[in-house]
């Protein structure tokens, strides 16, 4: 028996995730504004004993591509797109151990505002909730919150430290955890000496006041994060407790995963309680013939312009300005997504082909593993061995098809290899997928944060009394 | 058969709305944070035949009284409190026809944000929900959203005109009727024709894009609002289709229905498609000795100083600095919710003594209402006659007590008399309410400006093609 791997599904609360499939016949991607839609997939995650659903998110509209959002309105590339995080509650109520990790970005919510969602959530999914932290990075989105452009990278995840500063604050220290006494005999629901206003005066914030809400399971959400630039990373191995990766080779993997862990390990963070997850979009057959058929048939509908659009938003490139001889060499020169970087990496010496990134990104992931179940789970097994990933964000390319077949074939298969979980944990999401918990472990910088604002505290009340 | 009452809950994310009630030995307030409790809730009125669940929020904490948040976080007075707009996604996955009303904030949360927010609601519920705007009126939440105080009473409003202005340009003119076309043949599922960047530029907001989601099936929800000063009338004349009131007496209630109904009329709205809700928190017995004992006893949790943290909030006073007799001079004074005005206004000549003023906002409320089936519909149906409303929002006392005793012994009642619904209407929340719809009436402000964009935009197209 291997390591066992964890498993997430990666959607968006939109029409598509896979760029033209809304138009194959047995997607129902479009059922996305229909309740049961999602309350369906989720008794369906639980049955396949996934650890959580992991929604995607956009605050923007692509419109790299011809210099235009017609592409991506057209394909409905993330356009339209709810906002995921209202259909946590309908998801909980039906389900009891799956957990659900939501995108929400720290450049156009405020931390008062975002902090007590964050807990209503992990209150109403009794602790099961986890938060992909996004500091956006896309000009459409700064425009329409009256940005003139989204602030730069380093400005963006600096207001970003101090914005996790606030958010640790109020979940952590703002509430003690014998706070709220329901003493009838007394008539006091809550003690007013073990509330505390968090007088934070920051370069960005100034938030003095208590947290709007009482401490949920976890009181910080178990934290997602994505960042790939040298900053990202850095900001990564701060805060995340899992990470979603992009990469598109287990070269580029590894290396990620190894720099993440060694800055985590600099700054007195447990390397081994940062978990990774790439993504993987498999396509399964009960044979091989049957996954390649399959594949085959699916690849009728996969929109090239939508896949550009995609691209073109990650790369900051406008792929229809250049003939396809082209297409390559100003990736590489532009590409700030770190993807070329990443097949460089893997393989210094190829020179890939603008067809072969077409076809690499068919279905605007580079994460297609198409094959048995056998041949997944081998995938699947070696790519964690190689890597040092803990585990996958299943994508999908039908909705929500390829994940049923997932569930029903794939699953089992990792199961009677010892490979996934067969029960759940009892406990809070971070209790399930760390084994400890319900809070941040104390290497954690929220944790620290917490517990000197705390030690302080009792100082000023020591001087106090005497 | 008199006119038909319609019937909304109100009450908040907390574990109680009534001072001191969560002490009560039957009161279940404390699973506030449990979705099943919210579940059954949902169930519960939707037998009732209620229209809606009103939910009103606040963002900031009371800390009028003895200047010091104190009594409000020990008596548990809108502190601590969720956001409620993540209930509602799971009851409505449990119902088919209960509105939903819930409160956000023009000063605390974006428009691009905000309207996105309903918007996914919309979908989720199948056009269920109403949105109780509300400009805020707390400096604690000011503060905490990093303002060093609250914006003055003008600029909120003129600032809510502006914000209204961009959700209507979003919900109502970005997105054609017929823009999402799915046309598996042409491979188009949105056409890009039909999907329309807003390009508000306005004193506060900048907003030049896309709306996010697709058209929902009200498009702009259900427009609550409660203002009761001057300005805020006029605010809730041009923009409001339902008006939450929490005026004391029968008098001021109809001094404001007909002051909104004659500035709405002057703005060119039928004033009969405004309805009004003041709130009604009824204590039922099947006998009037039951309903006498059941308030004596509910009388003993009653927190007197949960109250004055209340109306400190509401009147600015703070209640501790004044002996008894001086209070009622003072919040006479310096009364800036209308609570007095209101006394004055139904009866000029009666002097009040802050005992009959405690008494009176006893459980935090004036609109308290003893008796058995009978009594409470009497009350009800001479109420509406006498003051033009169009219903009332129920308040509870004991959660869900008072409520499940309602639906079991005042509805049968009303329903009897002919005055309350037994069945449904099919349609959106707008449609069940006003037998028409799914959108805003032709005559409403938001329909107009995005009736005269379109005109616009059709104009433009012509003088393009000459």
């Amino acid at each position: 028996m291997g390591k066992r791997i964890y498993l997430n599904v990666i959607t968006i609360a939109g029409p598509t995730a896979s760029p033209g499939m809304w138009a194959h016949p047995e997607d129902r991607g479009q059922e996305y504004t229909d309740l049961n839609y999602w309350i369906e997939l989720a008794k369906t995650l639980e049955r396949g004993k996934f650890d959580a659903i992991f929604f995607a998110d956009m605050l923007g509209v692509y419109d790299t591509y011809q210099g235009s959002m017609d592409t991506a309105i057209r394909q409905t590339i993330q356009v339209p797109l709810n906002d995921p995080s209202y259909l946590i509650p309908a998801m909980a109520a039906v389900t009891k151990h799956l957990g659900f990790a939501a995108t929400f970005s720290t450049t156009y919510e405020h931390p008062y505002a975002l902090s007590r969602k964050m807990s209503t959530l992990d209150h109403l999914t009794k602790g099961r909730i986890g938060w992909n932290i996004v500091t956006s990075n896309i000009d459409s989105a700064a425009k329409n919150y009256g940005m003139e452009q989204q602030m730069g990278l380093i400005d963006r995840y600096d207001r970003g430290d101090e914005y996790m500063d606030v958010v640790y604050k109020l979940w952590e220290a703002s509430w003690e955890h014998d706070a709220v006494v329901q003493d009838t005999a007394k008539r006091m629901y809550t003690d007013p000496s073990k509330v505390h206003d968090i007088g934070h005066k920051g370069a960005y914030f100034q938030v003095p006041g208590i947290h709007l809400t009482e401490p949920s399971p976890q009181r910080t959400p178990l934290l997602f994060q994505a960042g790939n630039s040298t900053r990202g990373r850095e900001f990564a191995a701060k805060h995340a407790e899992s990470i979603f990766l992009n990469t598109p080779t287990a070269a580029a993997t590894k290396f990620i995963v190894n720099d993440i862990r060694e800055r985590a390990e600099k700054q007195g963070r447990d390397p081994s309680k940062i978990f990774f997850f790439p993504k993987l979009t498999p396509i399964v057959g009960r044979t091989v013939q049957e996954a390649q058929s399959r594949y085959e048939d699916f690849l009728k509908y996969s929109s090239p312009e939508g896949i550009f659009a995609l691209l073109g938003a990650w790369s900051g490139i406008d792929f229809s300005q250049y003939g396809p001889d082209k297409l390559l060499e100003f990736v590489e020169k532009r590409d700030n997504h770190g993807i070329i970087e990443s097949f460089r990496r893997s393989d210094p010496n190829k020179k890939w082909s603008s067809e072969q990134l077409a076809n690499f990104f068919a279905f605007g992931t580079s994460s297609l593993t198409i094959g048995s179940p056998g041949q997944i789970a081998d995938v699947m097994e070696s790519f964690v061995a190689e890597t040092g990933v803990d585990g996958f964000n299943i994508g999908h390319i039908i909705q929500p098809g390829t994940l049923n077949e997932f569930v029903e074939l794939v699953i089992p298969e990792l199961q009677s290899r010892g490979l996934v979980q067969t029960e759940y944990r009892e406990g809070t999401y971070r209790e399930k997928i760390f084994g400890e918990g319900p809070y941040l472990s104390k290497d954690h910088p929220g944790r620290i944060l917490a517990e000197a604002e705390a030690a302080n505290r009792n100082r000023n009340k020591e001087v106090g009394s005497l």
